[in-house]
């Protein structure tokens, strides 16, 4: 482990966050609010130990996939720790673990909240409270780019193939071109969004929050009723639509740019994506067509129905209804979703389309070599064949995944709050960083308010470990990675 | 496909079934009851159809893979259907869809039942009832010795090494010796338990159906209240203990009867098997003595744990407690024991615990290969190292496993019956064989009767997937292996 180069990386994170933190204040001052000492204050502990780690000079520059790793989850969870002062100083969220529960859930994207109203919270500390979701998007876009084709995670083939880049570990500067693309196609949409809403009748500083709660797929609402608050169907079909793009690899965006519409057109995994949206969002509309008296039309049906299938899949937690309430066909295509959840390379969560595809691929590759022992069978995706890296790599991903599940479902059953089901649900999701779970406790009215501080520490984990892709998260629990050298 | 083989298998497994008919029907003429229609006119019907069939003669006598996977998939359908006529002539369990689920719910040893009330069957037709799970247990026995080896599932790695027999598919008499130790243990097994029985008391009826319920690890009750009936601890230990001895892996048996205990004694399965029942049973009487009033020393909570621990993990599916009233921690560790199952090459079900183990394996390595991309990492089970078909069957029945899951989950949710909760707990309960499920309406003093003819049929389907370890019934729907020759 080169520690040198670890902590010059986070020092540089530090300060960014530190300069990021002016944006709330600034807030702050426009709306004439006295929250100025709940960001000057983390301001100044971030700079003043920010600099000297950031200063930090260490005489190999080469970052493999284990010191990536590390950076990476250390920073998620040093910035969170720091990222949720102003929530503790302004006293807007009572409890270190309330705190500390809400700005894991929107660094992570996650958007659930362990508050109950959120009506009370002044616009500096909620301007805050959503910009961590965009930030966090982006970190993610980083973290997709940087780190991860290093684990032969797989998940940025298209790029890989575009640049060739390292491929046995070492990460350098040739990354910074497409990661200059990747926030490019990141800010614009986002500010494309805001001005949707704007020309809708929205106010400016409802409109930017919105998008930067969507861009990051992250889901805080600046509402207690979340979009329902606004019961205006035109924002909820722009917000559908970008929660929708959001949820789509940003590769298939930089292909359009680059003039290859075709190809990405053509990408499997992005129509996979749209039958399964297209598809829940048609069977939910007429699953609550036929079952809730409130609903009287197909249109009205598929309004909310289309609007909650995007929330999930693209792992945001907007609502607009509330679906704990539906169905149970409803509710059991909701929460499978919730596994599903976005495209790989996008900045949604959940174990990604692209990774079910390789899934389904590798049963079916290894069905046919069971039936026909002697042939020699490929899982091809995208039109590649796969490596067994690869492969592996979403196996065990794989694997990990329903391991966590089923362990933090069973500590989080040691809780008072919440039955196994709402625990099952809740673990859901936040591993696959949804928000709201599916039943009526952890639903889009309910709150994670009444879990204990372990639970939410727990739940916080689960975040971090559903974000960054679990194995970065595991590398701090394998005492070799920390060997010096 | 060498169809005239498959037929004439098939047909002398009908022939089977015809001559164990005549059990029940000894058994109604001893009561004294007018049942015997019930069982001659299925009698009757295997034995014209079954003759021919049986005579049919192949050139080739060979059974590859596919083979034996259409076969035994075959059996299984056709053996249910046809044993479902007892229940439908008599008249004691109304309706088809109630009766084949009935059925394959007892050929499959799983012991969920659509019956509110058993107490007003007759003898002979509960006596046929019961036979189904011990015939159930019997025939994975041969199944998982004879058919699974040649898929690379790679449950009975022992029994494979001590026979070299065939490797590349061919199966052989050479299994025959095996078979023949495997179902003396079986058979001596469930004698000693019956034994054991009537010496504490029980009477012949009760005993010998309740140990041809254990020995299939099926759970089928012979009373309403399923074992709380005796409301004995004796009878509940004798039980617990034979649960706990079914649900271990028979190559086990075999090695000590070989004067192999040493290595019977280090196998990984049988360690993980044990710790993992221990420890549930303590945790889970922890909980329920802390939580509940009606238990008032550890003592009475470990009878209540340790009983149903076993119940769940060897997959019968007895009760001596409504655990579905238990707290939340209990019902999650038993919803997850439920997924876990009993140990490969027992008559249990479930995912087993040498595939969790072989799971656990496999993502240890491959993190182990993205810490140290260079070194050479090998996947070890029981001091052998795993082949690679061995590792992506196992990967492969893991990942469909979860997809039927899922899928069913949302199938039953169709159904007014149960919430989706409900519906997932069923399905675990069904696709490991487990029986009764953790919610109170399918749990030990509920029932499978409320759920429509449709989800009926679906359970049944998902029940012989997981007892069939889901790669024969897939094969029925690869039109491929229809193909002649």
């Amino acid at each position: 482990m080169n520690f040198k180069m670890v902590l010059s990386v986070l020092g540089k994170a530090m300060l960014i966050e530190a300069t990021l933190l002016m944006l709330p204040l600034l807030v702050g001052v426009y709306f004439g609010e006295n929250t100025y000492l709940c960001f000057l204050i983390p301001m100044a502990g971030l700079f003043a130990v920010g600099t000297p780690l950031s200063l930090l000079k260490s005489g190999d520059n080469s970052i493999y996939a284990k010191e990536g790793f590390i950076i990476v989850s250390l920073c998620w969870v040093v910035l969170s720790v720091i990222g949720s002062l102003p929530f503790i100083i302004s006293g807007e969220i009572e409890g270190f673990s309330n705190a500390l529960f809400e700005t894991v859930s929107g660094f992570t994207t996650t958007g659930a909240s362990a508050l109950i109203s959120v009506e009370g919270m002044s616009k500096s500390v909620m301007f805050w409270r959503i910009l961590t979701h965009w930030l966090g998007g982006m970190g993610v876009l980083v973290f997709i780019l940087a780190i991860l084709p290093s684990a032969g995670a797989g998940l940025m083939y298209v790029f890989r193939a575009e640049s060739p880049g390292p491929s046995s570990g070492k990460l350098v500067g040739k990354m910074r071109y497409t990661a200059q693309i990747l926030y490019g196609i990141y800010v614009v949409m986002t500010f494309l969004e805001a001005i949707l809403l704007l020309i809708g009748g929205m106010n400016l500083y409802d409109a930017v929050l919105n998008a930067f709660s969507t861009a990051g797929t992250g889901g805080f609402g600046i509402h207690d009723g979340s979009i329902a608050y606004y019961d205006n169907v035109y924002f909820e079909m722009v917000i559908a639509a970008f929660m929708f793009l959001f949820g789509i690899n940003f590769n298939i965006f930089y292909l359009i740019l680059t003039g290859n519409v075709l190809k990405a057109l053509k990408s499997e995994e992005l129509i996979v994506y749209v039958v399964m949206i297209v598809g829940a969002s048609i069977v939910i509309a007429l699953n609550i067509l036929y079952t809730m008296e409130s609903i009287t039309n197909f249109w009205q049906a598929m309004r909310y129905s289309f609007f909650q299938v995007n929330t999930v899949t693209s792992t945001t937690g907007f609502s607009t209804a509330d679906f704990a309430e539906w169905p149970e066909l409803s509710r059991a295509i909701l929460l499978f979703l919730t596994v599903i959840g976005a495209s790989g390379g996008s900045t949604g969560g959940g174990l990604k389309v692209a990774r079910m595809c390789i899934l389904a691929r590798s049963a079916q590759a290894n069905i046919r070599r069971m039936i026909y022992p002697r042939s020699v069978v490929a899982v091809k995706f995208e039109g590649k064949t796969l490596s067994r890296e690869t492969e592996r790599g979403v196996l065990t991903y794989f694997i990990l995944y329903v391991f966590i599940v089923c362990l933090c479902t069973v500590l989080l059953s040691c809780d008072a709050f919440g039955n196994v089901f709402d625990n099952f649900s809740a673990t859901l999701a936040c591993i696959s960083n949804v928000g709201p779970g599916v039943t009526k406790l952890i639903g889009p009215m309910g709150s994670y308010a009444g879990y204990s501080w372990i639970s939410k520490i727990i739940l916080s984990i689960v975040m971090l470990a559903g974000r960054l892709e679990i194995f970065p998260m595991l590398m701090l629990f394998v005492p070799r990675v920390w060997k010096k050298g």
